[in-house]
């Protein structure tokens, strides 16, 4: 049976080249400009996309305002193969012009991960975590035999 | 060389229980329980993660407000494999308790998709487009020769 799947996340982003350029540089992958006016970055298991956001909300309901307030209250995740891939992602992304909300650190549950913040405010964690393992393809997995 | 991918979308819930068993019903898998305090839903791809809003704010940093305002700016989408699953999926989640906020239609750009939010406002687009198709693993392409 076919589970459904997420296929596609979208970042409404108030400026489309600088979002590119942003991810471009924190991604090392080169987005998919050639559809005018939206990015893909196809990356392995989920899209990426960014889109003006006056456009996504023009293009969800006529009755949604695209301005944005506070906290988006979703959060993307990254998780990476160890502490020393969490510490160079974060900088990275602090390279490319990512706010650092949290420096990478030990976590409550055993694990050691950090928080940035893209141009548009879109938060990313970054983390590793000793439970975790990968498929073949690069999906997370729970290890079988816990830590 | 290993691309950066996305391995887990968190969505910060007011109601764990409630929005547990709204993906359970919608996504038509069961949503990983085990873990006390956040539910795991383990996509192909990507993860889903249910979270409490107030605890992922207060993970993140100390001066996010967890009060969400307007529309989050982000959209969630499940590329179908026709029009036919894209009605389907859309009544699927109106009997969960979706709130559709646009009817499966015509999109300008040659597909067919709609659009509902969650319990917690949170948004998906339920979308079939000619120009796409899936990899082995499920995995959303552009078709090599163009539609």
């Amino acid at each position: 049976m076919k589970i459904p799947r997420l296929t596609v996340i979208t970042l409404g982003v108030r400026n489309l080249a600088t979002a590119t350029e942003f991810y471009r540089a924190v991604l090392s992958t080169t987005p998919n400009t050639t559809n005018e006016g939206v990015t893909f970055i196809e990356l392995p298991g989920v899209w990426l996309s960014l889109f003006p956001v006056e456009e996504l909300a023009r293009d969800m309901a006529c009755d949604i305002s695209p301005v944005r307030n506070g906290f988006s209250g979703i959060t993307l995740a990254h998780n990476a193969r160890n502490k020393t891939e969490v510490i160079a992602i974060m900088d990275k992304a602090r390279s490319a012009g990512a706010t650092v909300l949290k420096e990478p650190q030990d976590t409550f549950w055993g694990g050691f991960g950090g928080y940035f913040s893209d141009p548009d405010g879109y938060i990313w964690e970054i983390v590793w975590g000793p439970m975790f393992e990968f498929t073949q393809q690069g999906d997370l997995k729970f290890k079988s035999t816990p830590p």
